[in-house]
């Protein structure tokens, strides 16, 4: 889909326009006005015949020609019948300005989904309602009410609240800092956050798409072509209102570890999207991201007039697990010859405090030569002889002559260093209050580029027992039981190429004993109740036994005390199971989010999991590099790896159970949580035994 | 110490006054006679004899009076001979300008411990050199070439960085942010941080004490000063050059755990000082200190004209680990009774987009007597009806009326709010630029609170056998041996009264098999060399032996396999111990830091310890509540209260312990680190038991 006529339509309608100060009819039509739109645009008010010196139209009628684009003005109850017009003269895009739909309550989503069930089969798009409108620089479109035109630039901004659309552009507008098109969603009736992410892909004006957004509409979507979109163009995203909205209770370990924020993260992690915490990281980021290269690496240089700053800088280098580059020789050679003998030639370089212009110059342009620096950052405060502006324009001049890698400035100050900053401004290269948050920008490009070197993701298919499985699924929902108990969990992860225990239930102290017998010991004993999720809890499990008597007393004291403290649970047995020893315990997990599908989680196992949180999420379906990656990703890993002269683990074994989960949560979108925990896994070359297991099941 | 002649002099002499344009000497007077400075000045350069209207003198003795400041801003190696002239003169204070001392090197360094040696004697206190001087507004004092006389304020300011103060005083000064004091304190040659921070803490002007630092001269010191000013005023320091300064090699987990900032944290942390991370934090953090009431909690209301910063704030206020304010009922049906019917009357209480400031005075009034709400956080964003510079009036007109909550703001966007910023900050109400940087100024001063309303410290003294210690250590000290081995390592702990395991050195395997029979089984082998640090590294660890033959097995497969993994260790024998088993493994351990001593470290115990760092660390020496907030920081601790119906281990014997420790330590600074690793321990009323250790020792 096109949002061309959105963005760069030939003439305009305005359903509402004004000519009295204050209204919003009136600020819009101002706004088209003084952007000097080179359109044509037809005010529509029945009570004017001329508004700013323009013919003012009945209706949309009586315009005569049908409008590229549309804009409402209106109050919302009359909404309906405007659009009712739109599709009698064959309009295609509608901007509804007006508030008073879904925002308001249940009569303006009624409203609402009244305007969008004429537009849909008249192949009406719409933007809004309840927004600001929509602004395109380089067209000269100012088609909102958030301020004036600001200028052309490569950033394309979505916002789900105009209010704070309005704030940045002010802000903007204030600083220079130019966009190539915003757009105020709002209510999202139709048109929402991925199309205009979309157009702003396909959109040659745009280097970098920014946003900010309070929900996702459609998650499955959304992942899918962001991920796409990201390695074509970097994303940065405001997403609120993520903690504290209550997560539906979990009864898994997986769940109750996936936090509200949890499914987001995992999303933009996938989809390479940036994540940002304010307005103005996002546009200390937004910058970099314009208006350079992306950095080949993490190597960072520091060029700086005085020391203090220089190591502020090297300090958030480190702290943000970047690289401070290492000089070839020859470049601190070079150095050394051109600048004055008390100036520091190793990184951070130091020009010294009575550094004029060509020193900074010389400085930059050997150091940016250098095959060990992937980023050139420069400082300047302003002392008695610095050449702020002047440094500026060397700046700017070596940066459009050396443009493949990245040159980020921190000019420290104010008025002393105003003029320079706009030279840097002009010369698009971004600036930053302080070195650290130059280096956080950075950071950013920098884990952009990992993201997107990362190799083409390929999900590996395994052969399984899908009917098995289906089985087990449909009982379950047919009887209503959303626990699947141990022994049929069992079942399924086997249907899927898992390995578990040996074990049987037994619901008399001979029998288990009988069933310890033929396993060998040692033997595990377990309570058998679809009610009981958490055995340990109440005494439900007992290790190690290692004969008759053991066995026999063990499941006669379970019998007795577990009634007591879970009165009202329905009790099978006791499973009697080979104990599985000398393996390290992980736990593999999946929660569905009810916006993005499946969850999975890896970490430490065993009943220390909850507290640790030694865990990591991903979302499904997996590749080997994303299972292998969820490892690595805990501190768990390492242990694995094998410490103090142990030896490691069969990873790969681990990697590829994550995999196997992860086909079957995809494949059984019934399944709503899952744990194996713990998964106990063995040196290299032997197979991973899922000890114990529970799913839930959830009609879809 | 008094530093008044600094801040407040009736009269200044300028040792290298100059009317020469852009030398340091004209800079620094112009900048006193233009803060219009009211003692006299007294210009001193025997080339000229008059500079700027004022007489001008040959030396320092000619002017015929004392001058109760004198600023030095000649040559580097002419300024001994005017240290003289002060000497002869009866100068007391002395501000060196002139850089090329310690900062160039050997000779500089030189220069300085003269001046520094003539100074003393005669009771001279200098500040510098190679620094930018002093500024004190509210006297009209500009001693410096900084920068133009910023306004008055309540914030102190001193930095080790002269460029960077520069810097700061031109962002202040575009931004009206006001001083009580500046001082630029150079390579500290007599006069060092601390000094400043004490002044800082007399002087009645201060409100906030801030600062840049690089070092501190005497650790010490410092901690304790510092420790007692933060009950007094909050003191917010930048500390660069932490990360990377390479650690000396550490042999301890605890030295290998603790990293070159470690120690400035666990400083920082007792002292109570706020550390920032760049100057923008500072001067957001800085501004609220200096300009509103402490908050009596952490619960935090958010007033807003906009959903979207409202969901903003609110997320960071969750983010950030403080409340999220719930209103009282009265409150609520007071602020439903007064706004529209569309606005959101909790917290975030919403305003909606067309508040005049008459409904946010309404709101904020209502808001800020809630006894629910600490902290009143309002955020502005410019829609088309928005008064912002009504409203700042407002916020103001409150704030002077009801001081004792604080009140702070984020007006979004730029020339829109322009005017009401302005309002806002001559009203002392701080204001940001995001809402998340708003939240996290209010997290500062909560944490200060809190910090500030902790007990007394108050260290207890175990009764103890410190002579045994003596021996042990001074033993090893003669014999120039650093690491005390496994058995006198325990001596020494039990002598500070932990219990230890039973045990004892066998050289035969028929040895190792006897005291195997007097302790009892299950018994643990460990290799006993004072070369090997990490057994199990190198298979010098067997435990669980069950009987003779297996000791004698493990003896000499121990003998025979060691000493071709450590060919160069000297191997003592083998250590034959009662195995501890049934509690929990933590480690306690104390790394020596060269400025600041000993820092004591809590964590989860085995060989974990170093991959899962989940560890605190503390200076010592430690009061009861520091000992077992070390164990409540880190997630072990949830472990050792029990999870999943386990019981709590015996918490208060891990703090005693870590008491004790900490006591050792403190009486002997010979001790550079120590490890009590693992130290297994019991349910309730047990006793610890410090099953292996390592301490390593050396001549102070």
């Amino acid at each position: 889909m096109s949002l061309e006529k959105f963005f760069n339509p030939e003439s305009i309608a305005i359903v509402g326009a004004s000519g009295k100060e204050g209204k919003v009819g009136y600020e819009i039509l101002t706004n088209l006005i003084d952007a000097e739109y080179s359109g044509k645009i037809f005010p529509v008010n029945n009570k004017a015949s001329a508004i700013k010196g323009l013919k003012c139209y009945p209706d949309l009628e009586s315009i005569g020609q049908t409008p590229d684009l549309v804009i409402i003005v209106i109050p919302a109850t009359i909404v309906p019948s405007i659009m009712q017009q739109c599709v009698k003269i064959g309009v295609k895009s509608v901007v509804i300005i007006t508030a008073g739909f879904k925002e308001v309550g249940e009569e303006g989503l009624r409203l609402e989904q009244q305007i969008v069930q004429i537009a849909k089969p008249a192949g009406i798009r719409i933007i809004g309602p309840n927004c600001l409108g929509v602004i395109v620089p380089v067209n000269n479109l100012n088609a909102s009410f958030g301020g004036d035109l600001p200028n052309q630039g490569a950033i394309g901004y979505l916002s789900q609240s105009g209010a704070l659309l309005a704030a940045i552009l002010d802000t903007a507008n204030a600083h220079g800092i130019g966009f190539s098109k915003l757009v105020s969603i709002g209510n999202k009736a139709d048109i929402n956050e991925l199309d205009i992410i979309k157009a702003l892909d396909s959109d040659p004006d745009t280097k970098v798409i920014a946003g900010y957004l309070e929900n996702i509409t459609d998650g499955d979507a959304f992942v899918n072509e962001a991920e796409k979109i990201s390695h074509d163009k970097p994303i940065l995203l405001m997403k609120s209102g993520g903690t504290g909205a209550g997560a539906k209770a979990a009864s898994s370990h997986t769940g109750s570890l996936a936090g509200s924020e949890t499914a987001y993260e995992a999303v933009f992690e996938r989809a390479g999207i940036i994540r940002c915490f304010s307005i103005k990281a996002q546009f200390d980021f937004a910058q970099a991201f314009a208006n350079q290269s992306l950095p080949a690496g993490n190597r960072v240089a520091v060029i700086t007039n005085a020391g203090g700053p220089g190591i502020m800088a090297a300090d958030a280098v480190e702290r943000h697990g970047l690289e401070f580059a290492t000089l070839t020789d020859s470049t601190v050679q070079k150095l050394a010859s051109g600048l004055p003998a008390a100036a520091n030639v190793h990184n951070p370089i130091d020009v010294l405090g009575d550094a004029l212009a060509d020193r900074y110059e010389f400085a930059i342009d050997t150091v940016i030569d250098d095959p060990n620096v992937d980023t050139v950052l420069m400082l300047l405060t302003p002392q008695a002889m610095t050449e702020a502006t002047d440094t500026a324009k060397v700046i700017t001049k070596i940066s459009q002559r050396k443009p493949q890698k990245p040159m980020l400035a921190c000019f420290l100050g104010a008025s002393k260093v105003a003029k320079a900053i706009e030279v840097l401004r002009k010369g698009l290269i971004p600036q930053y209050d302080s070195p650290e948050n130059a280096v956080l920008a950075i950071k950013m490009m920098v884990h952009y580029v990992n993201w997107r070197s990362k190799p083409k993701r390929v999900v590996k298919l395994f052969p399984v027992n899908r009917r098995k499985v289906e089985i087990i699924v449909e009982k379950h929902l047919r009887q209503a039981v959303r626990e699947i108990g141990e022994v049929e969990s069992k079942e399924i992860l086997e249907a899927y190429g898992f390995l578990t225990p040996k074990g049987s239930i037994a619901t008399t102290a001979e029998q288990a004993a009988n069933i310890a017998q033929q396993i060998g010991y040692p033997v595990v004993l377990k309570i058998a109740s679809p009610d009981i999720i958490h055995k340990s809890d109440i005494g439900g499990v007992k290790i190690g036994l290692k004969n008759i008597q053991e066995v026999m007393d063990a499941f006669d004291l379970m019998m007795y005390r577990v009634p007591k403290k879970a009165p009202d649970a329905n009790i099978v047995g006791v499973l009697v199971q080979q104990m599985c020893t000398g393996g390290k315990e992980v736990i593999l997990g999946m929660n569905r989010d009810p916006r993005f599908g499946p969850l999975m989680m890896f970490g430490m196992g065993g009943t220390m999991v909850e507290v640790l949180k030694d865990v990591s999420f991903y979302l499904a379906p997996l590749t080997a590099e994303e299972a292998k990656q969820m490892l690595v990703n805990t501190k768990t890993y390492k242990i694995l790896k094998g410490v103090r002269g142990q030896k490691s683990v069969d990873i790969d074994a681990i990697a590829e159970g994550l995999q196997r989960l992860s086909q079957l949560v995809t494949e059984f979108p019934q399944i709503q949580e899952l744990d194996i925990n713990p998964y106990v896994v063995g040196s290299q070359g032997t197979i991973p035994i899922a000890v114990d297991a529970r799913i839930s099941v959830e009609q879809v």
